[in-house]
């Protein structure tokens, strides 16, 4: 598969797991500038570390993203490691190989964004993996009842609190700017990428950095959300397409979007579902009626995903198919 | 500068900062085939962590050999993650970054010989680096006043009981067999290579791994020592060259080295000695009147090294030139 005309330019706005997907499928695709965007809100498991002990902002999704648009001639041993938790040693266990690797870099370049571009090009990367801000802030998100939480980490895990509430705010404190590198792939791109992933902590974290919904909106760019596949536990409860439609826009400014892609439920497996259900989770329905696209097609990968024994997070197991959005998307954007 | 002759088989064997110089220098020789047995008895620092938390064999000084002996080609940033060390972060401040990357990579294939094959391969290194042993062992040291004590650190820093008290004994616990890999190296050596580097701690603590003192004593290969610059304090106080000869020759066997290189001790900055004495350390001084040809040059780096702010241990501020120490090994190899 190919871009038919010219080259296009590509910005994806996330983080975590979803948009791995969404670049590992846009990697292959040939004439394609890909950006990607990445949160820095970030503050559980490996990142605390990085954030409390070493003072630097949070790497976890940032070496997701090298990874996600490394060469596939990478030399497979430093894509392993890059993939690596530790399992051993005191302070040392839980931290991913990567983060340590980032913060001995940044100590030695003195400079986080160097560690970055250097990291990236030990990795090969193709394309530009650009942190949404460099200044350290947390994210505080308001539910109905009036509780605030500080943290991704405590929002990302609900606590008795606010387990059964929505939230009815999310901004970030101290307040942070866009970097100038996100705000020039915005403003040049073609194409704009919101998710899939989680609502507030993976994609409207970035949203919610001073500038970047008005960057979004502005933007000449075709502005494309994809849905996620399931509920998320504590964050989108009972959503369907409508209101997470509903929630970006919000955020990003009344009718900023313009296409949506959506699996078509039927394709998740009875296995995945019943798993799902006893986590308090279920497929998002298309309840959406309104002036974005909304494209259907079948956009789950078949492979069955496992939790990783040292991972103390609890992910997705049922995942989008990387090759069949990369389709989708070069489709739209040909549109 | 290169060799006359035909391609020659050198093997050095120590493991700290000495062996680390004396590779230096010979990676730079054209037509050498160089082999480094390292010492697998270290136990302090980042060691520690790595041995008594990861359960896997030390890997320091494995981590230096390979820096030695690495391509001027491989990846500058490479390099320089290569000897970092952690200064932030509870539990990795201490930890070199080279340590945990070969504990992840050991882990990821499950062999420490494959991770220190593979990190050799990525590090481009010219020539092999062989641990002495994959046996789990720690050095045993016995004092003049019936002391013993376990552990290559402890050794290494002594303590009030044995501080003025001269080593009588030296051994592993328990008994390790020598690496078949280093058994091979030895006996197709054409010179072996012995120091400079702490007597017990760097040198012997591989000699009294079963095996190897036979093997190098049988082995054709001409045998050199590279005297120390200076005394260390705790292992060696008040020993000249004599001392540091006999002391190799109780455990590699009577009449078994051939050549000694000797420092000209005049080449020593006053400002060295000034910190040496100190510290309670002074010139080896040339006592020795025997078999052993020892062969007196200008053997020391203009370069006056300051200790690392992170490295706990005490390292010698006056070294060994490199270049200097590769010459007049070229010249022995060729008589």
């Amino acid at each position: 598969m190919e871009l038919k005309n010219k080259r296009k330019k590509i910005v994806v706005i996330g983080g975590g797991t979803g948009t791995f997907t969404v670049l590992l499928g846009l990697k292959q695709i040939p004439n394609l500038d890909i950006s990607v965007i990445v949160s820095m809100m970030d503050s559980g498991g490996s990142n605390r570390v990085i954030r409390d002990e070493f003072g630097l902002l949070p790497t976890s999704d940032i070496r997701q993203c090298i990874l996600a648009l490394s060469s596939d001639n990478t030399d497979e041993v430093i894509r392993r490691l890059f993939n690596y938790r530790y399992t051993q040693g005191t302070g040392i266990s839980g931290m991913t190989f990567g983060n340590l690797f980032m913060a001995a870099l940044t100590d030695i370049l003195k400079s986080q964004k160097k560690a970055i571009e250097e990291t990236s090009r030990i990795l090969d990367v193709s394309g530009k993996v650009i942190p949404v801000t460099f200044d350290n802030s947390q994210l505080i998100a308001t539910y109905d009842n009036g509780i605030q939480v500080l943290g991704e980490h405590f929002i990302d895990e609900p606590s008795k609190k606010t387990i059964y509430h929505k939230i009815t705010n999310l901004e970030v404190f101290p307040s942070a700017k866009i970097n100038s590198d996100a705000s020039k792939a915005i403003v040049e791109a073609d194409l704009i990428i919101l998710g899939p992933g989680d609502l507030y902590t993976s994609i409207l974290c970035n949203i919610v950095v001073d500038g970047m919904a008005k960057k979004v909106f502005k933007s000449k760019a075709k502005k494309l959300y994809i849905a996620n596949l399931m509920t998320r536990f504590g964050q989108t409860d009972g959503f369907g397409l409508k209101e997470h439609i509903e929630e970006i826009e919000k955020y990003l400014g009344k009718d900023s979007l313009n296409y949506c892609l959506f699996n078509q439920t039927e394709k998740i497996s009875r296995k995945a579902i019943q798993w799902y259900k006893s986590n308090d989770v279920e497929p998002v329905i298309d309840n959406y009626k309104g002036r974005v696209r909304v494209i259907k097609k079948d956009l789950v990968s078949n492979k069955f995903y496992k939790q990783s024994k040292s991972d103390k997070l609890v992910r997705s197991l049922i995942r989008h198919d990387s090759g069949k959005l990369a389709k989708a998307i070069v489709k739209i954007l040909e549109q």
